[in-house]
């Protein structure tokens, strides 16, 4: 950031990229975050991995395993998709009725609640699987599940945190790599690698360069600041820091 | 029974014919039975009826209800086939394996468990909705259930138990009739009317009479004693009751 | 309403607060009065409750049955996807392409059809259940079936006019409660409750409250009059009727 | 099959092999048979086929076709889940229960009913597509539908009958070929292809090569004798004619 | 045109009223193109009619047929969901990201890319059937498919065009009539018909007239100038052609 | 097993305990294997571990995976429903009729072909991750890919062979444990773990169990010889190997 302000650039930060509230060069990875967190949850769940050893889908004569998801956005929404159609329970919390509304649409396996202080701590207390995915643009996240919250879920349950590179939304997460991308807190295996899309360079190039193709025709074309959705997104301009959330945070 | 057995009529009791394990006269009206089932409970659960007040689908920022059912055959999974169509959570016991994963296939709404003591009582303890459909061809169902189980469900929640007219698997539900359906014990309602499909006699009808004609045309044609299906749904026979189950019962 | 005026108050209705066309206070009581109404008119068919006698999602060999609604709204819609969803035949009538398309996306079970006269007229005839859900914000509701319309429908068939407490879009409606909720005329049983949501206060609390926090923030906050969704649902101001569907009414 | 007889062989007849009350050679033949009759039902209902001109599964705003199919064995089976899918309305007749459970359970756009006379009239009145689907293994098919019915539908719909080789179980039909497909009659147009398969030599090609390799290798292995699938399927023994529908028919 | 002109007429041409990008009176037409292409190419494939002789949905032991889809609006989208409802393996291009993920909504037969050359070429030679629906208002459509593209499908495969009144998005289509609808080309049957609905009258009327009613009440109340949405499909004012883009074509 | 024969013991073996072709026993752990094996399929395809780095179930705009799996049995039936559920292109290979139209049942998806070894061929080469999951009672699972079609498929790919315990039916599949569970072989991922229900013990142990009871009463009831199911399972009886495919390993 220091070394762009000093050479006096105009830049945009394709994350922040906006068409009305949605960030459409964001939204692919979000998408593909949502997705990883399930797919790296199923797997730290097997006891060999130090989890409960049970299938979040269930089996005849055996339970379902519970999904708990904070924040029903693209990333929330795309992880309640993937656990809901692997067969768990879910449970998301969100405080936007249309997106409760939408992820009960993703099967009657999913409950969608209003992210009460009570109901948070009680799904969190039952949950296998609990993935934070509250994302507030280019600001910090705030903590909706306290370490002591934590410490009342039960032994080789995960938490994966797809905010963490914003701070979390979970107390007990921090950032970790894919070189060495668990740690476990109070026996809880926590996961919280900052580049989750990462995992699926090859999914994850497709998707974003098509979202990317018509944004670069437009910088290309010069016009960035008749154009409100590429102007929503510069966060440095000659030398100075333009955007809301970054001049707050200093 | 008496009067047949004096007459020295041999009879054919519509309900005992049987193909295999499978009851084909009997099979319609367990399915409607399944099927009333959840439609009165949910009406029972609304506050003017006296139930909890609540929606058995939920709502977007309001819970699904919790549906338990005590068995999965024909009036069992009927049960839970319209309860998870109409989106609650529904657990479902059985002690057959092949039932079980049966039921887990009408929606990822259903858990289906094997019918330990502990995990009926958790689930009792949970549920909205409990439906009792443990019916044993001519006997006398056994009760999963017990009183002091059913004292600890909350008040305004609802017990309707098909199998009430051979005894009933829920220690607390006796016989009623549409007259006067329900009573409340321990502040739950229970809803024991044995002649359920009579709530519909227009589709009852239309399903039996279709279950029926096959088996008319061939004791019509006589030969019922070279019919083993037929010959499986004799209860007396020239003044002697031959029937298994009746015979015990003495 | 004289009250108010009389004091000289400012009130805001929460039944009008709206953003654009979508009313966010009124959608989830909306919501609940549609399930509500199938949920009730599912019983209603019962013949111990006077009804035809049939299941709304038929049998094997048995018809199932048929459920008309009248408007596509929240309501219209929120009734239209449980009759779907419990099996029966529906059809749902709306002026508006958009609506008619997710009517349809429901299932393939539910036919979307313009409030043609004759369309009304032919489908009304041959309904089980006829469920009124023609809501104008703050207006009259417009009579969409008349007296002798009805007087066509089958005995022992039923009408729930969601709208009964505008007036009615179905001529022989009129305003009930759940002390003696239905009445009878020309056969057909009529259920007209104002407050269904009464039915079910649990999920309606829930989902009301978790609907009413961000405004009852920002009232709190003071600004309702540069908030345009807030300023939409002042009804009366400082003594005088500023809502134009009411001031018209007079 | 004079000439059989004459040479003194003994033949198989591939689609009489039998395993129990299934015909595991004929199965894929009359898979085929049932969606193709459905895909040139659909084609040959638009106008420039003559047809009423209308699309099978509706629009928003327009009615769903109504198709009626008679029969729930393999072909019409297979012919009403493919109507169920493109969203027609479909009706099917048979007098078995557990087929009729099976056909409801391909969508809720299904009614599945006894082929009581009355109801078969009433459904074949108002059908936009008419397919005849009634197999009797080696027998002819009896006549479900009049050529009196026949002329009370509608002007433009379109029968199918697939057991036209076996006599037909629609009184209107007789055996077409590919070169000329269809005829009109009543104005109702009839397609009685008896070779259906062959508009899909590819599909059928695949599906039956497949299904003949297991009884190829039996065969090549010389034990027809003792395997009772293949015995079953012995039409013709050392000059004799020994199937039993055969040697009915003299 | 000429004539519009000559005359001095103001004329709105109803398939350009718009409603911010979208066209409502269009929808409906593109809607049922969509799904006559699926149904007409479906007939197509059969061998009597020149096809490779294939089912699109496959069956047991035989492959799925491969449909490829250009454009994801109404038309090609519309076409996406018969063809996933049939059970063919479906690939959709379109350079819109919301649009493509509708269309894997429509089920996980459906792949959605974005339209690299690459991707659409190797699309095209695996295709069954190839569908061009890339609709641009009022102007003509891009070749996104070239005549070399088009020499490397196989024999017997379908291209249909919806755009090729538009001067089509395949460089091998022409228009055609129903009365001679489709030609080969390089073995490749090509179906152009600009009047496609045309098929199915009787649905395409009903959908239509339900769609027209409310723009002909407005345009009756003479208000046309102050409606934008109508202002926005006026082509000709007065005598002069203002829609830009019949200006541009000059 | 020498020990076994040493003590003159007679011994069930729970995995060869059979009613008719299924093993009731086996079948739990079957079933339990196959989701294990897409989930650790999923995991290992992430590009930290080695894989192709892509997402089974694909996204707007990127390829959705190819999961190919050999055997349509219960293992490879469960595999084939979860990957089918997350949303890959999933083809399965067996040559039993049924067991194919059962695969196309899990989904519009899923492809089922016969194990043509020109077609198995094509598959795994484009296979990103390949299932092996053909298990015969007692015996060795023969080779149906070679270690020349490994050599063909993409770097990065997976193979998890289920029937590894009994020779496996991929060549260079071989067993491995949880402690190492993979090694790469031309350039593929290699899963071989013997137990892989060990991976999620608390699901394992509840489905086993409930399985296990109604077998464990019959044996401590003692009657094991007039048990046709238990005698299945006998393999060893008073010092004498008596299971058929044994007594052939010999």
């Amino acid at each position: 950031m220091k070394s762009l302000l000093e050479i006096g650039l105009t830049a945009v930060a394709f994350e922040t990229v906006a068409e009305g509230r949605s960030l459409p060069l964001l939204a692919p990875m979000s998408d593909i975050a949502g997705k990883v967190a399930i797919q790296v949850g199923s797997h730290l769940l097997h006891q060999p991995e130090g989890g409960r050893g049970l299938l979040l889908g269930g089996l005849p004569a055996a339970e379902r395993g519970h999904v708990v998801i904070l924040g029903a956005g693209v990333a929330g929404g795309s992880a309640a998709g993937l656990a809901a159609a692997v067969g768990a329970q879910v449970t998301v919390f969100d405080p936007n009725r249309d997106k409760l509304a939408a992820m009960r649409a993703l099967g009657a396996n999913v409950t969608a609640l209003h992210p009460y202080r009570h109901d948070i701590d009680q799904a969190v207390t039952s949950a296998d699987l609990l993935v934070g995915a509250v994302l507030l643009p280019g600001a910090r996240a705030p903590h909706l599940v306290s370490a002591e919250q934590v410490r009342k879920m039960r032994s080789g349950s995960v938490i994966i945190d797809i905010s963490v590179d914003q701070g979390g939304c979970i107390e007990t997460t921090r950032p970790t790599t894919y070189a060495e991308p668990t740690f476990v807190q109070d026996g809880v295996i926590h996961f919280g690698v900052t580049n989750m899309p990462g995992a699926v360079p090859r999914s994850a190039s497709q998707a974003l360069s098509a979202a990317l193709i018509p944004y670069a025709l437009k910088l290309a074309a010069g016009g960035w600041e008749s154009e409100p959705t590429l102007a929503a997104g510069v966060n440095v301009r000659e030398g100075k820091v333009i955007y809301p959330a970054l001049k707050e945070a200093g």
